[in-house]
């Protein structure tokens, strides 16, 4: 398995025998492409857009989104032949969403749509990278706060240059929550998603936010602004770099039931402490979505 | 009624005879101390915090809370003795609310103490300053962000130097909403609250953000990046500035019952669009607070 074609080609150290840092270039030219979507995201928040549907009348779509998803794919693929490719307007188009051996690239493009849409300021590009289905690193890039945030695994996570460090908290009634409320609107859909508010306010948590962006949100968590995040009906391409910068912060990222994350599952629960994910994971009731990969 | 006794003693020419900009070196000295105390709020989000609680457990106030509020009420006390003063921490430790004739400042020192209490970075600073019961300008600064919103009777609303202006949408269908928790969390509130937002997103608005400061949530409705705000529980210290802001800048702001805007009334629906508050005030159901000129 070839990590980096270019490096390689170049007699990079870090790629000799595909040891030392193997995906350091990998890491690097997703941090670029990140900003680089960025300024084009930045500039079209001011433009007016056209807005499409996808599975519901919430679930939005523009111009942006496939544009910058093509634009970083398509930069990708050329350098990194070999390697694969799951991102959110493929998959909605019809490409397969599995996670195999291979080298992949877990993308949302505009991760906030529906914000984007409003020029809601709180927008981002998300790029995460797995390999042997084990997640290598994350970059997200807050489109108009222009902060970067990065994860590298067994490297630490930062947002700028600066080092991100989880919450500690284990107590539920001094936590800041987070959630979004996913794209299903139907009223035992909407009555599961408030009711899990509902059980998290009654047990004294300060306060529950709503920000519109999983991974800006992810992203708080990761930096320690909040102490736990739970979703249902969010995807791979809005948890695959977000779980590395949170990991690296020290915090947990779990499945809603208490196990292991499965990325493909379109639920999670992340958390600066193992107790506070397992005590939102014995409240929440589930809300069903279905799997990534079974679409 | 000397509008700003320093002006007037400097000759400053807008004060001559009261005519001209009355206001405008108290605008003036309002942009620096929101700034100043911005700088205060900035510093003290990356220190440790003793948080003690008010009216509920999820009802915070801080050292950086007081001690913001007791600066600004100092410098504006000793530039312009006869202006009356109404503030959240001085209210919480018994002065009266009430709104009189006099030029009177309307200060929240921290809006956003949970957030700030957890480094969550959206808190802000809000100066609203009424004259006759009029409200004359609104000074919000956003302490992380650094984007100063202002707005003055007559003369627009800016976050920096850029002018505002909020959204025409009508069609809540198309809408971003935007509400608040607010402080009482006993079940009957939560199911209110909880039933208000659901019924705004089975009426299939985009979708509903929370994020835990009133005044930022109303500068953003200002800004046209969400079409309208509701909220129960919030104070006059909360409104008042933004109240400003979002009227220059196009919108309306109402009580929640359609009627007009009750600034000690503890509620409020603001929105682009008057046909979209007159929407939301016929779908929402009330949450009792009592008054802020009745403690």
């Amino acid at each position: 398995m070839k990590p980096c074609e270019e490096e390689e080609e170049e007699g990079g150290a870090a790629a000799a025998g595909g040891g030392g840092d193997p995906w350091k270039e990998c890491a690097e030219v997703a941090v670029q492409l990140a900003l680089r979507a960025g300024q084009i995201i930045r500039k079209a928040l001011t433009e007016e857009k056209q807005v499409s549907t996808k599975t519901s009348a919430a679930d939005l779509v523009t111009e942006t989104d496939h544009f910058v998803e093509n634009l970083i794919i398509s930069v990708l693929k050329e350098k990194f032949p070999s390697h694969r490719f799951i991102a959110e307007e493929s998959t909605a188009a019809g490409s397969k969403c599995v996670l195999t051996d291979s080298p992949t690239w877990i993308i949302d493009p505009v991760d906030g749509t529906c914000n984007f849409v409003h020029r809601f300021p709180t927008v981002a590009v998300s790029i995460g990278f797995a390999v042997n289905k084990e997640l290598e690193f994350g970059v997200i890039y807050h489109c108009t706060e222009e902060r970067l945030y990065t994860g590298r695994r067994g490297q630490g996570a930062f947002c700028n240059d600066k080092r991100l460090q989880v919450s500690k908290e284990t107590d539920i009634s001094k936590a800041l929550i987070l959630t979004e409320i996913g794209p299903k609107r139907d009223p035992a859909t909407l009555k599961l998603f408030l009711g899990n508010i509902e059980r998290l306010l009654k047990a004294q948590a300060h306060g529950v936010r709503v920000i519109g962006s999983s991974t800006l949100a992810l992203c708080h968590l990761a930096s320690g602004a909040a102490d736990a995040y739970y979703q249902f009906g969010l995807h791979c391409w809005d948890l695959a770099a977000a779980t590395v910068i949170i990991r690296e912060a020290g915090g947990t990222v779990i499945d809603t039931s208490g196990g292991p994350l499965d990325l493909m599952s379109c639920r999670v629960i992340a958390a600066g402490t193992r107790e506070m994910a397992m005590f939102i994971a014995q409240e929440i009731q589930t809300i069903h979505y279905g799997r990534d990969d079974e679409n």
